[in-house]
């Protein structure tokens, strides 16, 4: 019996790019367990990945590396038609980079999650998915692959013999088939806080969702993605992290022992 | 005693890009015993990389990082106000976006040698040369610092406690400091080949060198710079290969044991 | 009556970057009457783009700007999921970055024709399209958009008020609606050089195409793409250069009069 | 007779990249009289190039182009050893494309001043200088070339046949030989904002600056750089230009019939 019901909450950091700020990572970090730290393909830069690691590793928080598509002024959202070695060597190369100042920090890298269309094309994609979970094992057989929950990711994580957190979002509203409601929909994005919150309780608790179309679909919520841009971020991670407390829900990096 | 002379003939490759073809890198493998492959700042991507790593691995050779300043369309030649802390974190990124390929081939990495511009300042500004040790003794203290002999970045390896080694050039003059005479002096460069692998047995046998002046002077020849491109890049490879191995010098990459 | 038929050959040149050299340009350009320089997106930069428009002047021949998408390692490619306002944003820096040498040289911009994945996403995406040929519209009214035969763009083109030129293919095959069969389609290629010859007199002459299905459709053929690189490219362009003339169709950049 | 006195003040625009936002642009429009946009080398993106013109418009503010070293997440600012060939290839792509934008909006380019380390690389060095006044005049003729006062490119704008605004700043300190202070040395910086202004009215008035040793030293004083990011910029510009209207001095764009 799981006595004590655990969740990660993770966040993408290190995504300001010289002389360009991005994101309140300082203000985030206490409210978090787990950070995503992007890896200069899509956002960040050698010097801001060092000071990122180092700010994680002050607050205690676990590493993982955000590799994501070549495509700086677009941020990694924009869908590239690559090819499957291409996933692989980009994923390879960008792990690479964050692992080297994670080891002259001398930690350890704790998981990798794919950033923004590359993400989402390793969602639906399997061959893209097998790519980026192999090039992930190949040179870090020991972390754990954040994917979105019910995709192709997780499963291509398994098969290729990673440990795997199935990812799921407080603001985001799902289909049927248990994947995210594109951002383009007018109803994708949930905007009610008490709402969204709401959501990830059910999904913790329950492990299921409730769908746009009103039915329930099971869904494993081992890490929330915690947004640490816009406005209202930092207050509603405080305000998550909260309600996850109260209901006696632990906040800890997935995979991580007590 | 040293009773077998031996150096190491060390060529940049993997500096394709894309598209674009650049050097003749099957053809110089049988010639040489280690490579700096290129880390996708001056020049290389992720694919080329991987294969660059394959191929090294097919013939046998060691394999070095090879990173540069962040500037494609110069190829990392010309020089750039980086800070120290800017150098350490580019070194630390290129590496370890290299290694991850390394690893991901089973494989091990031998040595790190900087690019072009780089490789030129770390000669000669010790507050770079010394971060761009650090970087590589942070997170690779088992590798090789491949470096100009003579030069301030030989000096900043030893001292933060890496094994170096110092590089000499077969087409290059030399000044009275042992530093190479800039690219811009007429003298610069030696054509004639004869006269280059004269040099180059001058070197790796008297640990000497002639410079313009005339006079001799002290030089470690550790490794030899091989050039991969140019219309008769291979026909010199394997001509300074066969005049060294017919006055019995090995040729052997730095560090590893016969 | 057209008593002398004509036909624009046109050729992609200045694909060569920093120390990258693609293609034979020089080789190419007595067979050839419009070159389509890169823009520095895809390929190219500021000094190949200068060199190249005086190297189109050299030889007489019309000069068009060829934007493509931001993706150096991936050539311009890889098809990237760009909104209409950003694909106009492109085009006008690109045209106008174009436009600067074309001016400094003291020429005259002749056309436009876009890129790879942004010239086959154009012929297809009916928004893509209007805001490309607004982009020139908009900042070179008077120039000729090179684009497709039978495509969104070219209906893009006229709608908006520009000239257009119907560009067809030698060594392509043609589908039912008259746009390409895809790369990856095992048939796409006419690898026969007679045959790709027969095709462009025939397409030139008749205004028809004859498709893998076997039957023939009507296609504007104003101009044809000649390839600029592989090693039989300038043997193949002075071959349906003689085809051409041989059968008294004139070589001349479209909309230029004689 | 000059019987109205008048200056402009310039500030650097439009510096924002992708999802990157940079400066106040909006709320520094009032109290300058043009702009120098960045132009996608050191900062800037197509779309912000876009909707920078179409903001200064609105405020009918004279657009200045603002082309800088290809430096992206050094932000133009550190030096990089170009030819003079390579500056003129570089100004003459940032300053086409930019002038596609300001072609779009129907609207006349006004100037061209680099940006950071191309500024001051081409304030001493007469070969770059002239370089790149070459590449405006051979693309834009009519436009004035902006400069630091008493510099080389100054000078070299002059002789190439251009006008020139020779610029000064209020929070920088003065050379004898009326160059800048380097921004390291201690004194460098004129952090007291009523000196600053001081400086401002004493140069505009008297064409000439106090120099660190406390001499008076003759400077043309065309243009006033105004910084537009900062937490005090755009209170800085209120009370500058209010200093500079009770002095009865009028601020417009340099070159600007009234």
């Amino acid at each position: 019996m799981n006595k004590t019901r655990e969740v990660d909450l993770n966040c993408d950091l290190g995504e300001s790019f010289g002389a360009y700020q991005l994101g309140n990572d300082e203000a985030i970090l206490p409210y978090i367990s787990s950070v995503n730290i992007a890896c200069g393909f899509h956002a960040g830069d050698p010097t801001v990945m060092k000071k990122t690691v180092h700010l994680a590793l002050q607050h205690g928080i676990a590493i993982g590396a955000h590799p994501g598509l070549p495509d700086l002024v677009g941020f990694g959202r924009r869908a590239l038609a690559i090819s499957p070695e291409e996933a692989y060597d980009m994923v390879v190369y960008q792990v690479g980079a964050l692992a080297g100042f994670v080891k002259a920090a001398g930690a350890t890298l704790h998981h990798v999650k794919p950033h923004g269309a590359l993400y989402n094309m390793a969602a639906v994609n399997p061959w893209l998915a097998q790519a980026i979970a192999e090039a992930v094992y190949h040179t870090h057989p020991e972390v754990i692959l954040y994917g979105l929950a019910n995709s192709a990711f997780i499963k291509a994580g398994k098969e290729v013999g990673l440990l795997v957190a199935s990812e799921v979002f407080a603001d985001r509203t799902y289909q049927p088939d248990g994947t995210l409601i594109p951002r383009r929909h007018p109803q994708a994005l949930i905007t009610d806080e008490k709402e969204a919150i709401s959501q990830v309780l059910q999904m913790v608790k329950t492990n299921s969702v409730k769908t746009l179309t009103g039915n329930f679909i099971p869904i494993q919520a081992d890490t929330v993605c915690i947004h640490g841009d816009g406005p209202h971020a930092v207050a509603f991670a405080q305000k998550i992290k909260k309600a996850l407390l109260q209901e006696n829900i632990g906040i800890r990096a997935s995979g991580k022992s007590s």
